[in-house]
């Protein structure tokens, strides 16, 4: 992009960078997601989930359809958090009814030494291509979310061959073969950074590292197998683009243990799970970083009222000042009614916005 | 049983007590357990788990089965977690390679208004004959400790009917309808308090709560309906026999950030997951109970000497103060090498050991 559009709506940046805005704003991760009948269409007419992620013009339509229902803050792409070991070579492919899978695994020696990281105008054009024509079709309106996987929660899936309830065959690798791990990290990390150096480039206007799987490490493991690597990663972005700041979201699922070390990562904002007490996640990392969460996803079974309610809670519990961004604590429930994500939103943007009146 | 038997090895109580300790003491959890080929063996015998857990001559033998190996310094109970639903007339089966289910799950009105908390004596009495045998059988050589799943996660798979991911159709209760949740929790609370009372009384020497599910919870949503029950629970059990203590454990995994709350809930020890970092933890919870925990149990993936390396780390943090127990932070792993559990307990004897005479 040559020239920086104008956007009608920065609340989400504005939030991030812990200045005042008049209301708290809101996106939801997965907000382009089968609880949507739209997207239900779109991807029977892709067919399949991979076609879907690969095909930018409808990468953009799905990643557009929430706005066009709800008055969200944001758009966050719409792209699968494993393109990057995709890139690499290793086969991503998604079996029935069972999540991603690789068809080589990274499990030996000779695998390990064999990984390199992507040029992502090459293999990952797809992506940056979908970033592109979101921000055309945007025109403005809201700011674009880029995002990729952690380091850590790349190689999660890339040594045990998709997902999985404990990570045995990782946790394998990290207890008797750390030197082993590290390697995929550090390709990981440099991977990661350009990835998503790629798609500020090419139009992402914020960035969020997904940690989905740091939260299975003990304190010290998590140090030095998940944090240090997206350390590496943020010192290695872009953090201004067009004199407009890039920021960098840091989400680790299960990480409330640890968000004081996540707060010194050199991030702007920790995404929080729906396990974290809001005041004392406040308390704890005060005016370093801004938050963003943390509605439990399943609350949105509840009724509208009940919705409100605890949408409410949410909102009072992190108080009204500046850097909160409403989330939920993960991705949005596939079983998730539509009328409670319009309760949500809405009552979300009008109880803030009394909030900072009163 | 009429007279209290002289413990040849008390270690266990009194570092529960936060009394001092020669070397810290160890125990698994599900230490009898599939690693075990003499456990297959018995489990073969038996013809199913639920068999082998209903018989109390087979309980008895597969629990006194890892003493045999190992200097273990406590015997669990082998029984297992939803022993209590299945006496409320649930239906508990195993399906083939996928966990617990219930044939009656509690999900309307009408089921949950039928549910009345079971007499031990009556439909658990195989579990108190277990009890009761196993504690002849060990002849004193080591306290046995009993268990129950909490309040919360006996609901979780009462309403949910088996294990989950999210356990949506729970959560989908709980925000839906609080009361009929809360008055399955009454009951559980009634049932898991008569359940462990019975234990005690034939001769359990202490008593560990497993809230397995509890941290699916927002902080909020932990107090009101996991801790509350526990809190109930453990204010209505006998904490003496024959004039000794018999001390309650709480263990709520990804319970980490709730540490001070689970610690007044009127317990003697907390049980710590892997995740959570020994140092703070006793900073947390002070000197107000004893910490058990915490090795990541796919640790002993490693090799032996590697094991030695991540066992001292562990002892290292905790410190040698009292109050220590030496655990992994969950269920040990059917692919264990038994060699690794020789190492582990091993080191932590010795080490202990020197880490208290240095």
């Amino acid at each position: 992009m040559s020239a920086q559009v104008q956007l009608a709506n920065d609340t989400l940046l504005r939030a991030l960078a812990r200045r005042p805005v008049p209301y708290t704003p809101i996106w939801l991760m997965r907000q382009a997601g089968r609880y949507l009948p739209e997207y239900t269409t779109t991807r029977a007419r892709a067919g399949s989930f991979l076609a879907l992620a690969k095909s930018p013009a409808l990468a953009t339509e799905v990643t557009l359809q929430p706005l066009e229902r709800f008055p969200l803050d944001a758009a966050i792409l719409f792209s699968d958090i494993l393109t990057v070991p995709d890139a690499m070579g290793l086969g991503l492919y998604f079996a029935q009814g069972e999540g991603p899978r690789f068809e080589r695994p990274v499990r030996d020696e000779a695998a390990v030494r064999a990984l390199a990281a992507p040029d992502p105008a090459d293999r990952l054009r797809y992506v940056l291509d979908a970033v592109r024509e979101i921000r055309r079709a945007l025109a403005g309106r809201v700011p674009l979310i880029g995002f990729s996987g952690s380091p850590y929660t790349l190689a999660c899936y890339m040594v045990e061959g998709g997902g999985s309830e404990d990570f045995a065959t990782l946790k394998r690798m990290l207890y008797s073969r750390p030197d082993l791990l590290h390697r995929i990290l550090e390709v990981n990390a440099a991977s990661v950074a350009s990835y998503l150096n790629a798609q500020i480039e090419a139009g992402a206007q914020a960035v969020m590292i997904f940690d989905t799987w740091g939260g299975n490490l003990s304190t010290a493991g998590y140090q030095e197998f998940s944090l240090a690597y997206t350390r590496t990663v943020v010192s290695q972005l872009a953090r201004e683009r067009d004199g407009v700041r890039v920021p960098v979201i840091l989400f680790t699922k299960g990480g409330g243990q640890w968000l004081e070390a996540m707060a010194d990562s050199g991030c702007d904002a920790l995404g929080l799970d729906w396990t974290t007490d809001q005041a004392s996640a406040r308390a704890r990392v005060g005016a370093r970083v801004a938050l963003q969460g943390n509605l439990d996803p399943l609350a949105l079974f509840a009724s509208p009222d009940r919705v409100r309610r605890e949408a409410r809670r949410v909102l009072d519990a992190f108080g009204a000042e500046p850097g909160h961004v409403f989330n939920l604590g993960h991705g949005i429930s596939q079983h998730t009614p539509v009328e409670s994500v319009e309760a949500l939103v809405d009552e979300v943007r009008a109880y803030s916005r009394k909030m900072r009146e009163g």
